[in-house]
């Protein structure tokens, strides 16, 4: 067994399992109170504070512990965007945002708020200058990741940083892919992090403020961790989490370099090893542990089976809307191929031979996919007529994509065909297909159902 | 050393630190994932849902876990007045909820919602026919805890739950105190609890929500929890919370006839041993293991550090709001004394020495409070003036009242004493001396800083 998604939640660390269960015998009182067992509690709070403020680089009275992740990050945004209020509401965020971003800008333009989305080029990249032209006199707060969860390309804090601390603006940074690998460059303001994705435990979040950062929280009042994280604290889970920064940072420089070579070589022989296979996100500027690609005339959840089959835990599509059947808003934002995609994050100490395994078995799992559903194995032009129509309606993603390939070869060179289909993920595919395959993509038009996609044969 | 403060946290359960341990292994996984790993984390996550379920006496579709108790009433109370906003915004809770209520209600008000507060009695009880009065045709919410958190009285929740049920309102029950214990009864609506407090880990909280009642999550969407609970899932400490529950559970009724056995000795005993003592709560519809007094004379913080000195742990007033000067809301509301307060909540398996350690160690601990703060130890009528006045703005509670009963005796009968100050504590123990002391309240007046309070001397 291989589990290869630790994008999504990493083991537990030995050391946060050690700190956990040292911690359970003193860490359950209340740390407000002043007797005995409460002053255990807030000393070992104080000092998993201390050991966290030093790996994230900001003072002990700037983190607040929360519950998750995910909390963090939507505290961290009301609590920004209503400190600054009478600045106005304008926010602005990246395109490829973690789900809890995007949810909370959502949360802010139903109430009255407006949100800009800085479009990413084809490898997943913000452009500093996009940020930069999207700033207005009315902007309260600027969020950027450190690093996309389902690609792993890395984005250029510090120049946003830069450019936001230019206009007075805040910039908070979603660091919960990369703040096991180090702390986060850049003079950002507000930073939202994960436990459980670095190999701490489940149940813990930081949110760190910097002084000076105009913040009010938001919902009732609650006294402990400075009003910003209501809620009794969890404290054995907050030490585990501490401690197993800490663990990880110390081994975070070998094993980068490890994780890179493995993923270098899967971003390598992948498309080697299989037919029409599209690996995506920044080849240089990534997180060592993530490579991810998509196969075309593949369905991603059909092809996460045969792997699990063979023992390989990996994850595909948007980790946060992967029971829907939207496309990945991040592959989307990209214009990159969405079908039979696949997300592979390697906790750190995979095995080398689990890889080379995994590269072993991917070739067989995604053509006996592809046979199951029909898909063409060669082109076989017999082209007659000029313009061929498929009738795709009803048929899910990779269906349509695998029904135009089949007839392309139908019409002769400069001929169309029009794909009729009412899924989501046709209109994102078939232009990508158009685009690995050197067709032309003619355009989208309405249809009685859905809409057609029509494509010139140009080869 | 004695913890006797198991209403803010009870100490780890065994069976808690068990299962924690036990699923740390297999519950770090994301439970929304199709591998095995995610299965795996699924199955534990649906198994402790199903114990918990029963426990509560719900549907497993009902319950969904949260990151702490404060968490669960926040997005009760704030999921339930969001569902029937066409019905109105109105909200009534009890005087002497949980601060976390009061808090959602204050958030609530200050957004242009109406909260009524529903007076308790001495004991601290509220009354079914004020809660079935105070309803109106735009309530939208009724909240009562199904026993307080600071003096131990059980609320009427089943009668109270027959009225809101008669007018079609819902009723959201804090069950933080009880659920431990046993199933709330009635026919409530919502029902909210906190793992730590039964024993289980700190990080989990409940909130039940009834089929059929309307509910519309607050905040920004997050398909974790039927999008009521945001972020990842803390599987490991839930299982540690359900298994825990189940164990409390199991051993409920012994430890009730034990513990109840126990606090109605100090109920008994303490007024005995010490004087210008009153024990406050319902000494019948009480939880078994708490009980609650008020030494006359006493900074219950000062007590505090005397008992924690002679290996006591113990708390004061209200658990929420001890690192501030105000007296407890809930002494307040019940209108009795609150100075030198002390809540003794015994754990599960108290042992008895270790109470009856306290009953030696309690008066010695008043008595050096009392001598420090020079309070009188008796009376000595030598009264002369027919009305004195007694200066103590800018003291603290206790001194107000002491000063008051240095020179009560030094009028005659009929004779008046006014007691000048400017601390909030004195609104509230002047009047409680009066009433233990028989002697006559006439009331306050404003004076040049803080406010006059006028006794009249009768005995």
């Amino acid at each position: 067994m291989a589990y290869f998604d630790a994008a999504s939640s990493a083991p537990l660390h030995p050391v946060a399992r050690q700190a956990l269960s040292a911690s359970l015998d003193e860490g359950w009182a209340d740390p407000a109170r002043l007797y005995r067992e409460g002053r255990r509690a807030r000393m070992l709070l104080d000092a998993a504070r201390e050991a966290a403020a030093e790996a994230v680089g900001c003072r002990p009275d700037e983190l607040t512990f929360t519950s998750s992740g995910t909390r963090a990050v939507h505290a961290g945004i009301a609590g920004a965007l209503a400190g600054r209020r009478r600045v106005g509401r304008h926010l602005i965020v990246s395109a490829v945002e973690h789900s809890s971003v995007l949810h909370a800008a959502e949360v802010h333009e139903a109430d009255g708020g407006a949100v800009t989305q800085v479009a990413v080029d084809r490898a997943g990249r913000a452009d500093p200058s996009a940020y930069a032209a999207a700033l207005r006199p009315d902007t309260a707060l600027v969020c950027l990741q450190s690093a996309n969860h389902e690609v792993g390309t890395e984005q250029p804090v510090a120049e946003v940083a830069e450019g936001c601390r230019a206009a007075g603006v805040p910039l908070l940074v979603d660091a919960a892919q990369s703040l096991g690998w180090g702390p986060v460059e850049g003079e950002w303001s507000l930073l939202a992090a994960s436990a459980h994705k670095w190999g701490g435990p489940s149940g813990v979040g930081l949110l760190v403020v910097r002084k000076g950062v105009r913040f009010a929280p938001e919902g009732p009042v609650d006294e402990r961790e400075s009003g910003r994280s209501a809620g009794f604290e969890n404290i054995p889970a907050i030490v585990a989490a501490a401690a197993s920064l800490r663990a990880v940072r110390a081994e975070a420089a070998e094993q980068a370099v490890r994780l890179r070579e493995l993923t270098e070589r899967i971003r390598a022989r992948v498309p080697r090893l299989v037919p029409d296979v599209e690996v995506v996100g920044d080849p240089v500027r990534r997180l060592p542990g993530v490579v991810t690609f998509s196969c075309l005339y593949v369905d991603g959840e059909t092809l996460l089976h045969e792997l699990d089959r063979e023992g390989f835990s990996v994850s595909s599509g948007s980790s946060c809307t992967s029971s829907t059947l939207m496309p990945s808003h991040v592959l989307k934002a990209m214009g990159v191929l969405s079908e039979g995609n696949v997300r592979v994050s390697l906790p750190m100490g995979a095995a080398e031979e689990d890889v080379d395994r995994f590269l072993d078995v991917l070739p067989g799992a995604v053509a006996a996919v592809r046979e199951k559903l029909g898909a063409p194995v060669s082109f076989e032009a017999a082209g007659e007529a000029d313009a061929v129509v498929v009738d795709a309606v009803g048929r899910r993603c990779p269906i349509p994509v695998i029904e135009l390939a089949k007839v392309i070869g139908d019409v002769p060179v400069g001929g169309t065909v029009r794909v009729l289909a009412d899924d989501e993920a046709a209109r994102l595919d078939i232009p990508a297909w158009c685009q690995m395959r050197g067709q032309e993509y003619v355009g989208e038009e309405p249809a009685d159902r859905g809409s057609a996609y029509v494509v010139r044969r140009v080869s």
